[in-house]
């Protein structure tokens, strides 16, 4: 089954010409879910014509404002364009906090529920679970509680002998950021399909980096190598530079198989086995 | 001195492929005021390369999300370019208390003052007032408690018999958005050089206009040909369409220097002399 991973944000905490804040798209087994959600997202997918109906639920990875900045407004439309099913909102508690007088005052009358499932990024554990999909927390370190997610769809398949439907595990997306390098993260993520990691920054600029509690490419790229993961999308670019020849020169000399996230193109999550079939760095 | 008028948004609640939420920039006698603040106003600025070091202080119609989602993104950004200089924000009472909860958790090492100024949307009031610009509010109609702003250019003049220093009005911009027909703020804007006027809606939509307490083209037209101001810009367009040479023509049938708001587009603010050198429809 198709999986698809749509860029709406890829700056960091500062726009720029090029690169607005956080944001993207991820879609297994006919199920959108967004990641993040800063300023100017709902504005991206209005312009991208992305219908947001099939929007299935929302993660939240930290609550630094180019995270989440965009989703008072996202609720507010999705509400004006008609919504009725529930919206799930999986983040650190304090965001339901921080909206509600803002959704009392902004959209008291709100034609569909919203449900805030509240996370604990410090710990590990499967915090969205359907027939298809399961969602697992992955905690990060940060300046602020933060957590990535990883994605894994599931697909059916028939014991012959016994009749019995199981669950086998398929694709496997997972979502870091925003994040220091962190080691220990690789045996959770180990062997994905698509690894969205961020890169902040370079080599050069590593001081800031380690002051502001990122990754440069090439540490993501270490993660990702760590992790014999299929392929590895950098992102979160620090506003330093429009120019991100560098973020990728840098990753793909620890992991080839490395692309660069770009805003409003949309990348398939192919499967480990046909990433595997292309030269990667590993 | 050079007068203007930059449209950063100038769609409504909804935005479209082409149209973000309200915000526009008026600089008179080299200072930026920003009037509304949509989600998206500070990452089109960032995207225009409008140097927000320049921004004066900000004008809130009302607190609709369309014209003040926006904000505390451009707050938190304004802080990491490095601001120092107090920002003051003129708003409804109302907007503090929503943002002060934001601030306290995403901004609460602010390197600058931030000041708001409590407005009274019923009252038309001086509220804002320095050497060479004075700002009033125009009470507007609309669902919520809303009212536009008139900015007046001063001029020094030297009186050649006293020697006195007096000011002398220039030029006049008057931003009337959101507000359903409102005949009694004509005396008011009276001669503006510039009226930016909503038209949400066509004469086709009127009843839709109505409910909602928006304007059409033509009425924007009525309340600039009553009030004789040097030219019209129409904007806050509904999501129906991205067609807006309807609402054009239909505003012209009735006032011929009539513009349209075009995002990203800035228009010279034209002293009503030479306004009036160009064929109206009055």
């Amino acid at each position: 089954m198709e999986g698809t991973l749509t860029i709406l944000g890829s700056g960091s905490a500062l726009p720029t010409f090029q690169n607005s804040p956080s944001g993207q798209i991820v879609t297994l087994c006919d199920k959108s879910f967004l990641i993040d959600c800063g300023e100017g997202i709902q504005l991206t997918m209005r312009q991208m014509g992305i219908k947001t109906a099939r929007l299935y639920s929302i993660f939240i990875s930290h609550l630094h404002g180019d995270h989440c900045f965009g989703l008072i407004g996202l609720i507010s439309t999705l509400d004006m364009m008609g919504r009725t099913q529930p919206l799930h909102i999986y983040a650190h508690p304090d965001l339901e906090k921080l909206l509600r007088p803002w959704l009392d005052y902004h959209c008291k009358d709100l034609k569909y529920e919203l449900i805030f499932h509240p996370l604990n990024p410090r710990k590990k554990e499967v915090v969205f679970e359907d027939r298809t999909i399961t969602v697992e927390t992955i905690p990060l370190k940060h300046k602020v509680p933060c957590c990535g997610f990883l994605f894994i769809e599931h697909h059916r398949r028939k014991n012959t002998e016994t009749g019995e439907l199981t669950y086998e595990s398929r694709k496997r997306y997972a979502y870091c950021s925003d994040t220091m390098y962190k080691e220990n993260i690789v045996p959770q993520i180990e062997g994905v399909d698509m690894l969205f990691h961020e890169s902040t920054f370079i080599e050069e600029w590593a001081s800031r980096c380690k002051a502001t509690m990122h990754s440069t490419a090439k540490q993501a790229a270490t993660i990702a190598l760590k992790a014999k993961v299929g392929q590895l999308v950098i992102g979160h670019y620090s506003s330093r530079t429009d120019d991100h020849s560098r973020f990728l020169s840098e990753a793909q000399e620890v992991f080839e198989n490395t692309i660069l996230a770009v805003e409003r193109e949309s990348y398939p999550i192919l499967c480990r086995e046909s990433a595997d079939s292309r030269p990667t760095g590993e």
